[in-house]
């Protein structure tokens, strides 16, 4: 925090949202709090203190801890945005549609880099590895998780992640010919059905 | 190499095979070499020259550059030994068969550390990641895909990778829940018509 004036959160309706530096602030203590306990263990309020500014005003400039997490690791996609929009559509397209939406966003470096930063700290250091699993965890798996109809819906959708993490795994961090020089479509046409079957059991 | 008299692989039928030093020292200028050139562009010759022995001698510790890579990287299992055994069974059971070996090997923290410490190499330089990317489509890939019926057999093989890739990056490095506390039986029994699916197409 800036050391000028009162806190912007305290200004009441109509007050200007603290200057750009604030935000920054706010980033760079999320990602201290993130990095420190965990994504579960981080809290608004916690950032919050860390960056001397009201929890409000966390929530002000990026509404939940998820949002907060979102930016503060440069996320380009919110999974809160795009997932609900993937699980509403037709059953029998699900693993096709999950298949080209994950490819997609992967060949796009301005998605693949942030990616490629969190898993690299999840590969080097424990640390990393808690706030990934737990973010993943809460942020992706149990919401596709809810749309599956079986005892051990957890289990299949965290196996379907895995077939798309290590698509990725092996096509642009590893490099193994077929899958780092064939199209999307050409793996996407191969995947969709193993992941068809792991959501719906089809 | 120690400094002491002529090279041991001069001496001729009957020599002894020079000191534990030697060998230490051939591993060395492996590691060194492969890191440097990658698994293709390195050569039992060119470690030769670099630990200053005769290749005679490289060949005669341990054979092939397959498994002089083998031996530098502390790999606890040669794939020239394991998987003509998983490919030579019955078709019906491929996919579960490579499931539970694939399995059963990470599950024990003696195969699963050297590994990790080359994934983490592969994730962190490109060094690295050309290293396992050579090593993987020589001695792995190639080797299953030269079994599968299919003109797109090698990206089958590939994507069949993949999925045990990256249940085993979910289960072991970063941890995700359901796959790090399932059985080796739970997955297994979710992966093997998985990958008998792309390996025979079944």
């Amino acid at each position: 925090m800036t050391a000028a004036g009162p806190s912007p959160a305290r200004r009441g309706p109509g007050r200007r949202p603290g200057s750009a530096d604030t935000r920054g602030e706010i980033l760079d203590a999320a990602r201290t709090e993130f990095a420190d306990r965990g994504y579960d263990g981080a809290s608004v309020r916690g950032i919050a203190r860390a960056a001397s500014v009201d929890p409000a005003l966390v929530h002000h400039y990026f509404g939940s801890k998820e949002q907060v997490f979102i930016a503060a690791m440069a996320l380009p996609v919110d999974p809160g945005e795009v997932l609900p929009d993937v699980l509403a559509g037709d059953r029998d397209q699900l693993g096709e549609r999950f298949a080209r939406l994950f490819l997609g966003l992967w060949s796009d470096p301005a998605f693949r880099e942030p990616m490629l930063a969190l898993l690299r700290s999840a590969t080097t250091s424990e640390r990393g590895a808690q706030m990934l699993r737990e973010f993943v965890a809460s942020s992706m798996l149990r919401r596709v998780a809810s749309a599956v109809d079986a005892p051990d819906a957890q289990l299949r959708v965290a196996t379907a992640a895995a077939q798309l993490v290590g698509v990725v795994l092996l096509r642009y961090v590893i490099g193994v010919p077929p899958l780092a020089t064939a199209t999307d479509e050409e793996i996407v046409a191969l995947v969709a059905p193993t992941l068809q079957h792991y959501l719906t059991g089809g």
